[in-house]
């Protein structure tokens, strides 16, 4: 068969085993992810022996230490995958709720139930433990998954899926494409007919590829280029507290802060301030030229930073006028992601909640709470960046759709 | 200009327009809808002069009386778009609903607060009343919409956009592209910086045409290939009243019935019933062969008859030996939008509702039903195939996104 073949009869297994997934109750489904659960940590041996070939293969590529260490499984990080497998277990099951219902005036009554999505595929990189990640919140929520991972995991994913597939879910429920080229990609991405949704995880050119190509709706996790505003009735303590926390608390992820706002009324007692404590973090402070007349010794900001998603100890400060301007800076320069005002005055507060266009919005605390575990969902596939569907952190719930069920007894339209 | 850089600015000014948008109260966008309305009516003249161009450009065209019905303007329906227009201003505002609150542990309040979704491109056919509808629902929610209307109507969409634009609307919030060629609709679907949602209303081509451009989310209106099961515990009288109802009331819509699957044990005594009552509204029965030994003299129905959306009064009518097989033909051979169980056993129409994977799935009542009207929306924008976002009968609700609105007092991660 061709790829194109083996990947489309792929998609009608996957839209089978949806039906049946469907079915299951939520006890049924919470047995099969313990059974999964222990399936990766007795099967622990043939996933490090897996991983070996791709950490050879990878080092053979010259693959840098940092790839090799996203692509690395020890019993540490396997037995970490299988306790999350048996975290989720332990979530409730949004499928089957009732989100709304009424009746009108004829008798007819209706109500809005959650169910599964139905399939969903998934495309990553280099990290294997995706794909039990995704797999496992996908299969949760009664959706079927069509996984298709990097090259440089393909041994890995293999053998997880494996793994996976042998503790009593439906046939074809989880299903890993054999293919790492970038036909299998595009054939994924034309396949609507077969596959309601598709998650890109990983860097912005491999979701624009995803987008360009996908005919199915796609939900998009874009970088972060997340803002603190330090207000002019900002606590000094505590924004420089929130600034330091949002920067360096943990530098490479999406929800680290990576521009700061000031003020112009307090500029001159706040910067010197933050500019210590994020120092002694070994911050790279770049500024503005108003910042630099505060900070001589900060580097000058150049156009290109305020649009830049560092991911490691830089940051760029630039002071404003007023709270408009930040607002205006944000919407303009930000990724929609998060925005943190920091401000003892909370009519201030909700003019910078209701006008800034994130899906996240804050008020005196760290960017770094932008997250599903963090917000309390148990689990999370990941942090939309979208505005359609699912916007901000995404756990088990966006996993869902919802259908209309009306019952009747009788009723014809007049 | 070239025809992609003024779509593009178009783009950046419906931005700007939409920040503005979000910030109105929804007694000031209300105001603005009843102006709205006022000029539609205080501009009769000038729409009804508009359109008497397009209408004499479309005769000399060629275009059939149907499709020159559709594009005609009269005293009547501009009162309607009027009417409709005051009416939508009497509806509930959406925007600022707290969907969601919550605390966490660590004190951070969490709430789920309900926002415009921003900029909303509509890319329709020839109804020019599709202009003031969509503009005005997306006004009411708060969004900024870029309107791209088929050739045939374009004079009579300048003349409506322009009087709602004079209502007192920020400037751009409705805008209309004034070219009607294949490049603006491209220009349009990868303009994703801009846009953040295309509805397109119109035939299938149309839909396949953005879907397969479309860089953004697209919220898609295929076609209703709807189905009516007679189950064997039905109430023949209900079955072939709903059946009548569902087909004929009004067959050039996606909700009207278009497959009637009858089980088989009561195929016998219901099918001369119901083939009697639908031939009394002249409807043309093409039947499975087992359907033809019942009915000798309907027409034998055609492999691409259970994939047809006839839209006219034709019906297509198969046996089944089992709900299970009713189920499997709905979901293999139907458009997943509405479908219709007719039974007094209620643990089979629970296993029906359940188990059919479409947006609006109905016990003993007619697939008429499935509409944002009858449901109670007060207003539609259309009835969603997807499942992602909005899934059936689009109200105001499905208009907008949501944004997380998080309040602490210093919260840092540790």
């Amino acid at each position: 068969m061709s790829i194109q073949e083996t990947i489309h009869q792929m998609g009608r297994q996957a839209r089978a085993a949806a039906y049946k997934l469907a079915q299951l109750t939520s006890d049924e489904k919470n047995d099969i992810l313990r059974a999964m659960a222990a399936a990766i940590r007795r099967r622990t041996p043939e996933l490090l022996a897996a991983n070996v070939l791709d950490l050879a293969a990878g080092e053979a590529k010259g693959l840098s230490n940092a790839m090799l260490d996203r692509l690395k499984l020890d019993e540490k990080r396997i037995e970490a995958m299988a306790a999350g497998i048996d975290q989720v277990a332990t979530l409730p099951d949004p499928v089957g709720e009732i989100m709304d219902a009424w009746d009108r005036p004829n008798g007819i009554r209706i109500s809005q139930t959650r169910v599964p999505i139905g399939t969903i595929g998934i495309i990553y990189e280099s990290r294997p433990n995706v794909t039990a990640d995704a797999a496992v919140l996908c299969f949760k929520t009664g959706n079927a998954t069509i996984l298709r991972g990097g090259s440089e995991a393909i041994h890995s994913n293999v053998a997880i899926a494996s793994a996976l597939a042998e503790a009593g879910a439906p046939e074809h429920a989880i299903q890993l494409i054999p293919f790492t080229d970038r036909e299998s990609v595009a054939v994924l991405a034309g396949m609507d007919k077969w596959l309601d949704l598709i998650i890109p995880r990983g860097g912005k050119g491999l979701i624009e590829t995803v987008v360009s190509l996908a005919r199915m709706p796609v939900i998009k996790h874009y970088d972060g280029i997340c803002h603190l505003f330090a207000d002019k009735d900002a606590d000094l303590e505590m924004a420089s507290t929130l600034a330091v926390n949002s920067k360096t608390q943990k530098p490479g992820v999406c929800n680290a802060l990576e521009i700061l706002l000031v003020h112009r009324d307090i500029a001159t007692g706040f910067l010197p301030k933050v500019a210590t404590a994020l120092r002694e973090k070994n911050v790279e402070i770049r500024g503005c030229a108003n910042v630099l007349e505060i900070l001589p010794d900060a580097k000058p900001a150049t156009a290109e930073d305020w649009d830049t998603e560092f991911l490691e100890l830089i940051i760029a400060v630039k002071i404003v006028d007023s709270l408009e301007e930040a607002v205006a800076h944000i919407n303009e320069h930000g990724s929609h992601h998060t925005d943190v005002i920091v401000t003892r005055d909370e009519v201030a507060a909700e003019q910078f909640l209701g006008s800034v266009d994130s899906a996240c919005v804050f008020h005196n605390c760290s960017t770094r709470f932008a997250d599903g575990g963090e917000f309390g969902f148990g689990a999370e596939i990941g942090i939309s960046t979208d505005k359609l569907h699912a916007r901000g952190p995404m756990g088990l719930r966006e996993l869902t759709s919802y259908q209309y069920r009306v019952r009747g007894n009788g009723q014809v339209k007049g």
